[in-house]
């Protein structure tokens, strides 16, 4: 393929210290050298609003863009209140409109997420799982990245210094590489 | 109880013509007369951002407070991607903080919603309860108001014509008002 | 109230040498004297058919006599393929029969469940608390009881050794007895 | 491929006059003639117990052999209670064992259920989703087969008159055998 792969990376979580984007951060060095990966905002976005997608708002309609132009996407989540973050629903409910058109359809996923205590997102995960069914994304099975006690599992700096989880997001991106490069060629239409 | 009963209608659509709040329009009808019901809007908070806890937004502290003088939450919901819709589940990560001191803790919950197709938004309603489970939040069991086909269950000027979905709209509303009457005398805490 | 309380523990694996079993038997010195507390066997009921209820097994007929006579119940469930284990969810399929008459109707729950891995059953755990709404049981929301990494916590003879996981179990057994004997007056029929 | 592609079919009720077992019997016409269809029972395993795979059951031992034999597997599920039934839990759980050498890990999964009510079993589905993570099967997003009031669905002798439900089975059978026959290069091991 002359095309490169490229895959986008998604952060669930706005805050400055977000420990999820220092995992989104962490991961880029595990992409092989001829995949693309960047990291897509959406705190801009307002709320998904029916009554908007007559006149576009700018910043839905270049995140679409960017999700349109990916093969695949990869989420670190946080988990708020046993589920998925509401800026990270509202991007989704953005990329999954308008009906039949939608930019996140077809998409293969990858899935971690960071979090103080000790399930490590999974609740929010599955609910995740549920919502790519509607969207027809493709979430990979395993492995699944749930990274507990975080706090200690980042330095000063924010990088990732806990072995176990680099390795998690490593075998992680390895399998979203390979799962994206095939998908396309079996996801039924 | 010298006091009034309050309850809170909170829409987490933000549609000029949802349907899910025509349909909280017409359960005012059936509160009681001594039981106050307002409806609370929740689309003009930032999405949850734990750096903005330090300097609280105007927006979010007045959620805190209208729902701070609730005894009782009403949740007409859309199923927006098969679970809760952003907008609705950022009032709710907003309302579950500061740790320990949330105002939505503790708070007897109904549940009822609306869609065009055929579940009702049944799918988005059982994220709802776990989400739930982590606020401490006590939905009823029954009824269960699922109102699928809504389209057709309401007439020009908004208002609920279905017989069937206004009984069960009825029975929701009176179940809710028994259940907060009596559950703050039953709370474990 | 004259009658004594009572509660019944039902366990969700078969195994001789069950985790939960031996957690369900640490509960028990955690009941007050007042309070009956009682193990429940469901492993001799076949599986739920309903050809099976014009001529009702005795096995089942011997488990709803049980269970009509408990004023709550404690669950200790493990999480097989992250959902209900087949012989628990068998047992509250022939509870919660027939329609209208069901024996597990309106009762009080108290959940926990011990775990090899990490999560400590909570994926089962949300899926039986959304059982629960159709069976109309209400389950505690807190304390949420998941103790994972099980087999260091218990000694050879079985006895629950961790002081951690004893003080969640003691906790939720102290928040189901005072539910339990609260909520009948409250649950909306 | 010289080999045929074989999908197994498993029911999850054992009624004599289930709706789902009528709704798989209905789907055989629909396989194209070079894929070979198979209805495998499973209602005489014993419940899923640890102690018991030292010296499996014969009964258990066969539906393994199934299994194994198969590429893919559609499923028709009732729902009970809100979830998968516990005889349809119990066959996943004897299938997904031992570790590592599960036979149901890796297939490609369809899924269709029946109901008498409106909701046509989707709440069951979705666990079975999340039960499918675990497992590492793929099911299919789309099309997802929900049937609701299917008592009028059927004639006396138990076939499928309604043309609607009919379409959407075909669609599924069609879809699962494409998923089957692709998937085997795709997935990550």
């Amino acid at each position: 393929m002359d095309k490169k792969l490229k895959i986008v990376g998604i952060c669930g979580s706005l805050r400055k210290e977000s420990l999820n984007r220092k995992a989104l951060n962490a991961s880029r060095k595990f992409f092989p050298p001829d995949v693309e990966f960047e990291i897509v905002e959406i705190g801009d976005m307002p709320f998904f609003n029916q009554d908007l997608e007559l006149n576009l708002p700018e910043s839905v309609a270049k995140f679409r863009e960017k999700i349109q132009s990916a093969d695949g996407i990869l989420f670190a989540m946080p988990e708020y209140n046993y589920s998925v973050s509401a800026v990270l629903k509202n991007a989704i409910e953005w990329g999954s409109r308008p009906y039949g058109k939608a930019v996140l359809y077809g998409k293969p996923v990858g899935i971690m997420g960071v979090s103080t205590g000790m399930m490590g997102t999974g609740r929010a995960q599955y609910h995740l799982r549920q919502i790519c069914v509607q969207v027809d994304m493709y979430p990979l099975n395993k492995p699944e990245v749930m990274i507990p006690l975080g706090m200690d599992k980042f330095d000063k700096e924010g990088s990732l210094i806990d072995v176990h989880s680099a390795d998690k997001i490593e075998r992680l991106v390895n399998a979203l590489v390979i799962w994206t490069s095939k998908l396309a060629s079996v996801v039924v239409k």
